[in-house]
Protein backbone atom coordinates (compact mmCIF):
# COMPACT_ATOMS: atom_id res chain seq x y z
CA UNK A 1 0.00 0.00 0.00
CA UNK A 2 1.26 3.63 -0.38
CA UNK A 3 2.84 5.32 2.37
CA UNK A 4 1.06 7.66 4.58
CA UNK A 5 3.67 9.78 5.62
CA UNK A 6 3.99 11.88 2.20
CA UNK A 7 1.26 14.44 2.94
CA UNK A 8 4.32 17.54 2.59
CA UNK A 9 5.80 15.77 -0.62
CA UNK A 10 5.00 17.90 -3.65
CA UNK A 11 2.95 16.45 -5.99
CA UNK A 12 3.92 15.88 -9.98
CA UNK A 13 1.92 18.71 -12.10
CA UNK A 14 -0.34 16.65 -14.94
CA UNK A 15 -0.20 18.41 -18.12
CA UNK A 16 -3.80 18.49 -19.87
CA UNK A 17 -4.58 19.78 -23.70
CA UNK A 18 -7.77 20.52 -24.54
CA UNK A 19 -9.82 17.99 -26.18
CA UNK A 20 -12.24 20.93 -27.66
CA UNK A 21 -14.15 23.94 -26.89
CA UNK A 22 -17.70 24.53 -25.94
CA UNK A 23 -19.79 26.92 -28.24
CA UNK A 24 -22.64 27.90 -26.08
CA UNK A 25 -25.55 30.87 -25.31
CA UNK A 26 -24.28 32.06 -22.81
CA UNK A 27 -21.26 34.26 -24.11
CA UNK A 28 -21.11 36.30 -20.52
CA UNK A 29 -21.30 35.07 -16.85
CA UNK A 30 -24.39 36.91 -16.20
CA UNK A 31 -27.12 34.65 -16.81
CA UNK A 32 -25.31 31.00 -16.35
CA UNK A 33 -27.82 28.56 -14.63
CA UNK A 34 -25.99 27.67 -11.19
CA UNK A 35 -26.62 23.82 -12.55
CA UNK A 36 -27.07 21.97 -15.91
CA UNK A 37 -30.35 20.84 -16.69
CA UNK A 38 -32.37 24.26 -15.42
CA UNK A 39 -32.44 25.44 -18.49
CA UNK A 40 -33.26 22.87 -21.34
CA UNK A 41 -33.64 25.61 -24.18
CA UNK A 42 -29.91 26.52 -23.46
CA UNK A 43 -28.08 24.91 -26.08
CA UNK A 44 -24.16 24.68 -27.53
CA UNK A 45 -21.74 22.62 -29.11
CA UNK A 46 -18.36 21.04 -28.14
CA UNK A 47 -16.26 21.45 -30.82
CA UNK A 48 -13.31 18.94 -30.97
CA UNK A 49 -9.32 19.77 -31.77
CA UNK A 50 -7.84 18.44 -34.99
CA UNK A 51 -5.92 16.08 -32.61
CA UNK A 52 -8.95 13.86 -31.23
CA UNK A 53 -9.97 11.69 -34.13
CA UNK A 54 -13.53 11.26 -35.07
CA UNK A 55 -13.29 8.11 -34.73
CA UNK A 56 -13.10 8.67 -30.96
CA UNK A 57 -16.90 10.14 -31.33
CA UNK A 58 -17.96 6.63 -32.64
CA UNK A 59 -21.30 4.76 -31.15
CA UNK A 60 -21.67 7.82 -28.90
CA UNK A 61 -24.71 8.25 -30.45
CA UNK A 62 -26.75 5.41 -28.04
CA UNK A 63 -26.34 7.53 -25.46
CA UNK A 64 -29.39 10.31 -24.31
CA UNK A 65 -26.63 12.44 -22.50
CA UNK A 66 -22.95 13.40 -21.72
CA UNK A 67 -20.75 14.48 -19.10
CA UNK A 68 -18.41 17.06 -20.16
CA UNK A 69 -15.14 18.50 -17.85
CA UNK A 70 -14.04 21.75 -18.52
CA UNK A 71 -11.94 24.29 -17.40
CA UNK A 72 -13.18 27.00 -15.14
CA UNK A 73 -10.72 29.36 -17.27
CA UNK A 74 -12.25 32.42 -16.49
CA UNK A 75 -11.87 31.60 -12.29
CA UNK A 76 -8.76 30.31 -13.25
CA UNK A 77 -7.36 33.76 -13.35
CA UNK A 78 -8.34 34.69 -10.01
CA UNK A 79 -7.14 31.88 -8.05
CA UNK A 80 -9.13 29.65 -5.34
CA UNK A 81 -10.42 30.04 -2.20
CA UNK A 82 -10.46 27.15 0.98
CA UNK A 83 -13.72 28.77 1.69
CA UNK A 84 -16.62 30.30 0.08
CA UNK A 85 -20.08 31.71 -0.84
CA UNK A 86 -22.68 29.12 -2.45
CA UNK A 87 -25.34 31.09 -3.90
CA UNK A 88 -27.77 28.67 -2.77
CA UNK A 89 -27.28 29.44 0.64
CA UNK A 90 -28.08 33.42 -0.02
CA UNK A 91 -24.62 34.42 -0.65
CA UNK A 92 -24.11 34.95 2.83
CA UNK A 93 -22.67 31.97 4.52
CA UNK A 94 -19.33 30.55 3.77
CA UNK A 95 -18.66 26.52 2.96
CA UNK A 96 -15.92 25.01 2.29
CA UNK A 97 -14.83 25.00 -1.64
CA UNK A 98 -14.81 20.68 -1.97
CA UNK A 99 -18.34 21.08 -0.20
CA UNK A 100 -19.40 23.23 -3.18
CA UNK A 101 -19.29 23.50 -7.17
CA UNK A 102 -17.68 26.49 -7.18
CA UNK A 103 -15.34 27.58 -9.82
CA UNK A 104 -13.15 29.08 -7.19
CA UNK A 105 -11.46 25.30 -6.47
CA UNK A 106 -8.26 23.80 -6.51
CA UNK A 107 -7.78 23.11 -10.34
CA UNK A 108 -10.44 24.76 -11.70
CA UNK A 109 -12.25 21.65 -12.59
CA UNK A 110 -15.92 21.27 -13.47
CA UNK A 111 -18.68 18.87 -14.99
CA UNK A 112 -21.49 19.00 -15.98
CA UNK A 113 -24.15 16.69 -17.29
CA UNK A 114 -25.99 17.67 -21.10
CA UNK A 115 -28.39 16.31 -23.58
CA UNK A 116 -26.66 14.79 -26.77
CA UNK A 117 -29.47 16.50 -29.19
CA UNK A 118 -27.20 15.27 -32.91
CA UNK A 119 -23.83 14.28 -33.56
CA UNK A 120 -21.80 15.53 -36.65
CA UNK A 121 -19.02 13.34 -36.35
CA UNK A 122 -17.59 13.88 -39.73
CA UNK A 123 -16.69 17.29 -38.36
CA UNK A 124 -16.38 16.80 -34.60
CA UNK A 125 -19.06 18.69 -33.60
CA UNK A 126 -21.74 17.24 -30.70
CA UNK A 127 -24.77 19.64 -30.21
CA UNK A 128 -26.02 19.84 -27.00
CA UNK A 129 -28.75 21.32 -24.78
CA UNK A 130 -29.45 21.90 -20.92
CA UNK A 131 -25.76 23.34 -20.53
CA UNK A 132 -24.44 25.79 -18.02
CA UNK A 133 -21.10 26.74 -19.87
CA UNK A 134 -19.85 29.77 -21.01
CA UNK A 135 -18.88 30.29 -24.90
CA UNK A 136 -15.63 29.51 -25.54
CA UNK A 137 -14.62 27.36 -22.51
CA UNK A 138 -11.78 24.46 -23.02
CA UNK A 139 -13.60 20.82 -22.73
CA UNK A 140 -10.76 18.38 -21.06
CA UNK A 141 -12.88 14.88 -21.76
CA UNK A 142 -16.40 13.85 -22.34
CA UNK A 143 -17.63 10.24 -21.26
CA UNK A 144 -21.34 9.26 -21.66
CA UNK A 145 -23.47 9.33 -18.84
CA UNK A 146 -24.23 5.78 -17.70
CA UNK A 147 -27.57 5.82 -15.30
CA UNK A 148 -26.50 2.45 -13.52
CA UNK A 149 -23.33 3.74 -11.78
CA UNK A 150 -23.37 7.96 -12.56
CA UNK A 151 -27.67 7.81 -10.87
CA UNK A 152 -27.39 8.09 -6.92
CA UNK A 153 -31.19 9.69 -6.50
CA UNK A 154 -31.47 8.59 -3.24
CA UNK A 155 -27.98 10.46 -2.64
CA UNK A 156 -28.51 13.34 0.29
CA UNK A 157 -28.45 17.09 -1.22
CA UNK A 158 -26.99 18.62 2.02
CA UNK A 159 -27.52 22.34 0.80
CA UNK A 160 -27.93 21.83 -2.68
CA UNK A 161 -31.33 21.39 -2.90
CA UNK A 162 -33.44 22.19 -6.26
CA UNK A 163 -33.67 25.76 -6.66
CA UNK A 164 -37.88 26.93 -6.63
CA UNK A 165 -38.69 29.62 -9.58
CA UNK A 166 -41.06 31.68 -8.43
CA UNK A 167 -40.10 34.58 -11.16
CA UNK A 168 -43.26 35.26 -13.87
CA UNK A 169 -41.52 36.86 -17.14
CA UNK A 170 -43.47 38.58 -19.63
CA UNK A 171 -42.29 40.15 -22.64
CA UNK A 172 -42.69 43.62 -24.21
CA UNK A 173 -44.59 43.40 -27.31
CA UNK A 174 -41.47 44.53 -29.73
CA UNK A 175 -39.53 42.31 -27.74
CA UNK A 176 -41.37 39.31 -28.77
CA UNK A 177 -41.27 40.21 -32.54
CA UNK A 178 -37.44 40.30 -31.83
CA UNK A 179 -37.76 36.22 -30.94
CA UNK A 180 -39.71 35.39 -33.63
CA UNK A 181 -37.58 37.24 -36.27
CA UNK A 182 -34.41 35.25 -34.25
CA UNK A 183 -36.37 32.24 -34.59
CA UNK A 184 -36.75 32.67 -37.63
CA UNK A 185 -33.24 33.51 -38.89
CA UNK A 186 -31.11 31.08 -36.68
CA UNK A 187 -33.54 27.98 -35.90
CA UNK A 188 -33.15 28.86 -32.27
CA UNK A 189 -36.27 29.13 -29.32
CA UNK A 190 -34.80 32.34 -28.06
CA UNK A 191 -37.69 33.37 -26.20
CA UNK A 192 -37.89 29.95 -24.47
CA UNK A 193 -34.05 30.70 -24.00
CA UNK A 194 -34.56 33.78 -22.27
CA UNK A 195 -37.79 32.70 -20.36
CA UNK A 196 -36.24 29.67 -18.70
CA UNK A 197 -32.79 32.05 -17.81
CA UNK A 198 -34.83 34.61 -15.79
CA UNK A 199 -36.87 32.63 -14.07
CA UNK A 200 -33.78 31.54 -12.57
CA UNK A 201 -33.54 34.71 -11.08
CA UNK A 202 -29.94 35.65 -12.14
CA UNK A 203 -29.45 38.75 -9.73
CA UNK A 204 -26.41 38.19 -7.63
CA UNK A 205 -27.82 36.70 -4.19
CA UNK A 206 -26.48 39.90 -2.68
CA UNK A 207 -28.37 42.36 -5.52
CA UNK A 208 -31.82 41.49 -5.08
CA UNK A 209 -33.16 45.19 -5.67
CA UNK A 210 -35.30 46.35 -8.16
CA UNK A 211 -33.99 47.79 -11.25
CA UNK A 212 -32.94 47.25 -14.99
CA UNK A 213 -30.65 45.10 -16.10
CA UNK A 214 -28.95 44.07 -19.17
CA UNK A 215 -27.78 40.28 -20.15
CA UNK A 216 -26.04 38.85 -23.34
CA UNK A 217 -27.23 35.56 -24.75
CA UNK A 218 -25.54 34.43 -28.23
CA UNK A 219 -25.16 37.84 -30.10
CA UNK A 220 -28.07 39.53 -28.37
CA UNK A 221 -28.51 41.94 -25.92
CA UNK A 222 -31.40 41.41 -23.64
CA UNK A 223 -32.47 44.38 -21.12
CA UNK A 224 -35.56 43.76 -18.79
CA UNK A 225 -36.45 44.89 -15.36
CA UNK A 226 -37.71 43.22 -12.03
CA UNK A 227 -40.50 43.96 -10.07
CA UNK A 228 -41.40 41.73 -7.04
CA UNK A 229 -42.17 38.56 -8.25
CA UNK A 230 -42.12 39.57 -12.60
CA UNK A 231 -39.67 40.33 -14.83
CA UNK A 232 -40.17 42.15 -17.80
CA UNK A 233 -38.37 41.95 -21.09
CA UNK A 234 -38.28 45.18 -22.91
CA UNK A 235 -35.55 45.12 -25.44
CA UNK A 236 -33.63 42.87 -27.43
CA UNK A 237 -31.19 43.84 -29.76
CA UNK A 238 -28.20 42.07 -32.11
CA UNK A 239 -25.14 43.39 -31.00
CA UNK A 240 -23.06 44.29 -34.03
CA UNK A 241 -19.20 43.82 -32.13
CA UNK A 242 -20.27 39.98 -31.86
CA UNK A 243 -20.26 39.27 -35.42
CA UNK A 244 -17.20 36.82 -35.54
CA UNK A 245 -18.90 33.76 -37.15
CA UNK B 1 -18.86 34.24 -29.80
CA UNK B 2 -15.80 32.33 -30.23
CA UNK B 3 -14.64 31.55 -34.04
CA UNK B 4 -15.39 28.28 -35.54
CA UNK B 5 -12.36 28.27 -37.64
CA UNK B 6 -9.87 27.59 -34.72
CA UNK B 7 -9.85 23.81 -35.00
CA UNK B 8 -6.40 23.13 -36.08
CA UNK B 9 -4.75 25.52 -33.66
CA UNK B 10 -3.19 23.72 -31.03
CA UNK B 11 -4.82 24.81 -27.26
CA UNK B 12 -2.34 25.74 -24.47
CA UNK B 13 -2.05 22.77 -22.05
CA UNK B 14 -3.33 23.13 -18.61
CA UNK B 15 -1.26 22.33 -15.43
CA UNK B 16 -3.10 20.08 -13.03
CA UNK B 17 -2.00 19.66 -9.55
CA UNK B 18 -3.21 16.52 -7.80
CA UNK B 19 -5.21 17.61 -4.31
CA UNK B 20 -4.62 14.00 -2.65
CA UNK B 21 -3.75 10.80 -3.11
CA UNK B 22 -6.24 7.38 -2.88
CA UNK B 23 -5.72 4.78 -0.18
CA UNK B 24 -7.93 1.48 -1.78
CA UNK B 25 -8.08 -2.00 -0.77
CA UNK B 26 -7.07 -2.67 -4.64
CA UNK B 27 -3.71 -2.72 -4.49
CA UNK B 28 -3.15 -4.28 -7.79
CA UNK B 29 -5.66 -3.75 -11.14
CA UNK B 30 -7.08 -7.48 -11.11
CA UNK B 31 -10.52 -7.41 -9.20
CA UNK B 32 -10.90 -3.46 -9.45
CA UNK B 33 -14.72 -3.33 -10.21
CA UNK B 34 -15.55 -1.63 -13.49
CA UNK B 35 -17.55 0.78 -12.30
CA UNK B 36 -18.11 2.41 -9.02
CA UNK B 37 -20.96 1.14 -5.96
CA UNK B 38 -20.67 -2.32 -7.55
CA UNK B 39 -19.10 -3.35 -4.55
CA UNK B 40 -19.84 -1.30 -1.88
CA UNK B 41 -17.45 -3.24 0.47
CA UNK B 42 -14.36 -1.64 -0.92
CA UNK B 43 -13.19 1.17 1.16
CA UNK B 44 -10.43 3.34 1.24
CA UNK B 45 -9.31 7.37 1.85
CA UNK B 46 -8.88 9.77 0.06
CA UNK B 47 -6.00 11.94 1.46
CA UNK B 48 -5.25 15.77 1.25
CA UNK B 49 -1.75 16.73 0.09
CA UNK B 50 -1.12 19.94 2.74
CA UNK B 51 -1.50 22.18 -0.34
CA UNK B 52 -5.06 22.33 0.21
CA UNK B 53 -5.91 23.64 3.27
CA UNK B 54 -8.59 21.86 5.82
CA UNK B 55 -10.91 24.29 5.58
CA UNK B 56 -11.67 23.14 2.20
CA UNK B 57 -13.64 20.23 3.66
CA UNK B 58 -15.95 22.37 5.48
CA UNK B 59 -19.48 21.12 5.49
CA UNK B 60 -18.90 18.15 3.00
CA UNK B 61 -20.20 16.07 6.30
CA UNK B 62 -23.84 17.33 5.39
CA UNK B 63 -23.40 14.84 1.80
CA UNK B 64 -23.47 11.40 1.52
CA UNK B 65 -22.04 10.47 -1.89
CA UNK B 66 -18.76 12.33 -3.57
CA UNK B 67 -17.38 11.95 -6.55
CA UNK B 68 -13.56 12.27 -7.25
CA UNK B 69 -11.89 12.88 -10.27
CA UNK B 70 -8.48 11.31 -10.92
CA UNK B 71 -5.79 11.06 -13.17
CA UNK B 72 -5.62 6.93 -14.63
CA UNK B 73 -2.12 7.20 -13.84
CA UNK B 74 -1.13 3.35 -15.14
CA UNK B 75 -3.03 4.40 -18.35
CA UNK B 76 -1.08 7.44 -19.08
CA UNK B 77 1.91 5.08 -19.35
CA UNK B 78 0.62 3.06 -22.06
CA UNK B 79 -1.10 5.93 -24.31
CA UNK B 80 -4.49 6.67 -25.48
CA UNK B 81 -6.48 4.80 -28.54
CA UNK B 82 -9.32 6.73 -30.44
CA UNK B 83 -11.20 3.59 -30.51
CA UNK B 84 -11.31 0.37 -27.26
CA UNK B 85 -13.01 -2.27 -26.27
CA UNK B 86 -15.07 -2.22 -23.64
CA UNK B 87 -15.46 -5.20 -21.41
CA UNK B 88 -19.27 -4.48 -21.27
CA UNK B 89 -19.39 -5.99 -24.59
CA UNK B 90 -16.98 -8.66 -24.29
CA UNK B 91 -14.16 -7.23 -25.19
CA UNK B 92 -14.50 -8.08 -29.07
CA UNK B 93 -16.28 -4.98 -30.54
CA UNK B 94 -14.63 -1.61 -30.59
CA UNK B 95 -16.34 1.52 -29.66
CA UNK B 96 -15.38 5.00 -29.95
CA UNK B 97 -13.27 6.29 -26.43
CA UNK B 98 -15.19 9.17 -25.81
CA UNK B 99 -18.38 6.71 -25.90
CA UNK B 100 -16.69 4.67 -23.36
CA UNK B 101 -15.19 5.31 -20.12
CA UNK B 102 -12.11 3.69 -20.63
CA UNK B 103 -8.86 4.46 -19.21
CA UNK B 104 -7.00 4.54 -22.59
CA UNK B 105 -8.87 8.23 -23.49
CA UNK B 106 -7.34 11.61 -24.01
CA UNK B 107 -5.84 13.63 -20.92
CA UNK B 108 -6.66 10.28 -18.63
CA UNK B 109 -8.99 11.44 -16.76
CA UNK B 110 -11.10 9.52 -14.17
CA UNK B 111 -14.73 10.07 -12.67
CA UNK B 112 -16.05 7.90 -9.68
CA UNK B 113 -19.11 8.54 -7.18
CA UNK B 114 -18.61 6.46 -3.90
CA UNK B 115 -20.12 6.98 -0.45
CA UNK B 116 -18.63 9.24 2.77
CA UNK B 117 -18.24 7.42 5.35
CA UNK B 118 -16.45 9.55 7.43
CA UNK B 119 -13.93 12.38 7.37
CA UNK B 120 -10.58 12.96 9.23
CA UNK B 121 -10.39 16.97 8.27
CA UNK B 122 -7.99 17.98 10.82
CA UNK B 123 -6.12 15.27 9.22
CA UNK B 124 -7.32 16.01 6.12
CA UNK B 125 -8.71 12.34 5.43
CA UNK B 126 -12.15 11.38 3.90
CA UNK B 127 -12.86 7.48 4.44
CA UNK B 128 -14.94 6.57 1.46
CA UNK B 129 -16.50 3.04 0.29
CA UNK B 130 -18.17 1.73 -3.04
CA UNK B 131 -14.80 3.15 -4.64
CA UNK B 132 -13.21 1.25 -7.90
CA UNK B 133 -9.86 3.20 -7.93
CA UNK B 134 -6.49 1.60 -7.70
CA UNK B 135 -4.45 2.47 -4.60
CA UNK B 136 -2.00 5.90 -5.53
CA UNK B 137 -4.34 6.94 -7.91
CA UNK B 138 -3.88 10.91 -8.08
CA UNK B 139 -6.59 12.91 -6.91
CA UNK B 140 -7.42 16.18 -9.00
CA UNK B 141 -10.86 17.21 -7.52
CA UNK B 142 -13.36 15.96 -5.18
CA UNK B 143 -16.98 17.62 -5.58
CA UNK B 144 -20.42 16.58 -3.87
CA UNK B 145 -22.76 14.33 -5.38
CA UNK B 146 -26.02 16.73 -5.70
CA UNK B 147 -28.86 14.83 -6.73
CA UNK B 148 -30.93 17.11 -8.14
CA UNK B 149 -28.44 17.85 -10.84
CA UNK B 150 -26.16 14.44 -11.09
CA UNK B 151 -28.87 11.90 -10.72
CA UNK B 152 -30.46 12.03 -14.63
CA UNK B 153 -32.35 7.94 -13.53
CA UNK B 154 -33.95 7.64 -17.23
CA UNK B 155 -30.74 8.53 -19.35
CA UNK B 156 -30.48 5.67 -22.16
CA UNK B 157 -28.01 3.65 -20.84
CA UNK B 158 -26.40 2.75 -24.50
CA UNK B 159 -24.70 -0.62 -23.91
CA UNK B 160 -23.45 -0.10 -20.30
CA UNK B 161 -26.46 -1.80 -18.30
CA UNK B 162 -26.37 -2.85 -15.58
CA UNK B 163 -24.58 -6.13 -14.97
CA UNK B 164 -25.89 -9.16 -13.79
CA UNK B 165 -23.85 -11.88 -11.84
CA UNK B 166 -24.37 -15.41 -11.53
CA UNK B 167 -21.26 -16.45 -9.90
CA UNK B 168 -21.47 -17.98 -6.39
CA UNK B 169 -18.66 -17.87 -4.13
CA UNK B 170 -17.87 -20.25 -1.85
CA UNK B 171 -14.69 -20.34 0.59
CA UNK B 172 -12.84 -23.19 2.22
CA UNK B 173 -12.72 -23.07 5.75
CA UNK B 174 -8.90 -22.18 6.24
CA UNK B 175 -9.31 -18.80 4.13
CA UNK B 176 -12.71 -17.93 6.01
CA UNK B 177 -10.46 -18.31 9.87
CA UNK B 178 -8.07 -15.72 7.60
CA UNK B 179 -11.30 -13.68 6.95
CA UNK B 180 -12.43 -13.93 10.89
CA UNK B 181 -8.69 -12.85 12.12
CA UNK B 182 -7.98 -10.17 9.59
CA UNK B 183 -11.65 -8.34 10.37
CA UNK B 184 -10.48 -8.77 14.27
CA UNK B 185 -7.12 -7.06 13.63
CA UNK B 186 -7.86 -4.24 10.35
CA UNK B 187 -11.33 -4.10 10.96
CA UNK B 188 -12.16 -4.60 7.94
CA UNK B 189 -14.97 -6.83 6.20
CA UNK B 190 -12.42 -9.14 4.26
CA UNK B 191 -14.79 -12.19 3.36
CA UNK B 192 -17.41 -9.79 2.09
CA UNK B 193 -14.95 -7.67 0.19
CA UNK B 194 -13.77 -10.82 -1.44
CA UNK B 195 -17.55 -12.71 -2.74
CA UNK B 196 -18.48 -9.27 -4.07
CA UNK B 197 -15.47 -8.67 -6.42
CA UNK B 198 -15.20 -12.28 -7.30
CA UNK B 199 -19.11 -11.63 -7.71
CA UNK B 200 -18.39 -9.40 -10.74
CA UNK B 201 -15.96 -11.90 -12.21
CA UNK B 202 -13.22 -10.57 -12.48
CA UNK B 203 -11.53 -12.61 -15.16
CA UNK B 204 -10.63 -10.57 -18.36
CA UNK B 205 -13.65 -11.07 -20.88
CA UNK B 206 -11.16 -13.08 -23.69
CA UNK B 207 -10.20 -15.32 -20.97
CA UNK B 208 -13.52 -17.15 -19.52
CA UNK B 209 -11.62 -20.67 -19.04
CA UNK B 210 -11.70 -22.30 -15.66
CA UNK B 211 -8.88 -22.03 -13.83
CA UNK B 212 -6.62 -20.79 -10.95
CA UNK B 213 -6.28 -17.14 -10.02
CA UNK B 214 -4.14 -15.09 -7.59
CA UNK B 215 -5.64 -11.89 -6.69
CA UNK B 216 -4.55 -9.22 -3.89
CA UNK B 217 -6.74 -6.92 -2.23
CA UNK B 218 -5.05 -4.43 0.76
CA UNK B 219 -1.95 -6.36 1.30
CA UNK B 220 -3.07 -9.90 0.67
CA UNK B 221 -2.80 -12.64 -1.66
CA UNK B 222 -6.14 -14.31 -2.80
CA UNK B 223 -5.93 -17.80 -4.90
CA UNK B 224 -9.83 -19.01 -5.91
CA UNK B 225 -10.77 -21.58 -8.55
CA UNK B 226 -13.35 -20.92 -11.77
CA UNK B 227 -15.64 -24.07 -12.17
CA UNK B 228 -18.22 -22.93 -14.70
CA UNK B 229 -20.43 -20.58 -12.23
CA UNK B 230 -18.74 -21.21 -8.78
CA UNK B 231 -15.84 -19.46 -7.35
CA UNK B 232 -14.18 -21.48 -4.44
CA UNK B 233 -11.51 -18.98 -2.62
CA UNK B 234 -8.76 -21.55 -1.45
CA UNK B 235 -6.27 -19.69 0.14
CA UNK B 236 -5.46 -15.91 1.71
CA UNK B 237 -2.49 -15.10 2.99
CA UNK B 238 -1.02 -11.89 4.14
CA UNK B 239 2.00 -10.53 1.90
CA UNK B 240 4.60 -9.52 3.53
CA UNK B 241 6.72 -7.55 1.32
CA UNK B 242 3.43 -5.35 0.93
CA UNK B 243 3.89 -3.99 4.77
CA UNK B 244 5.08 -0.52 4.38
CA UNK B 245 2.12 1.08 6.28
Amino acid sequence: MTQLNHKTTDPADISIKPIGIVHSCFTEKFGIPRQPGLVPAATGSIELYDWVEASSLDDLGVFSHLWIFFHFHQAAKRGWKPRVRPPRLGGNKKVGVLASRSPQRPNFLGQSVVRIDRIDQPGGIIHISGLDLLDGTPVIDIKPYIPYTDSVPDASEGYAFRPVHTLEVIFSPESLKVCVAYKARYGRQLKQLISQVLQQDPRPAYHQDNRTYGMRLWDINIRFSINQQTITVQTIEESHYAHTT
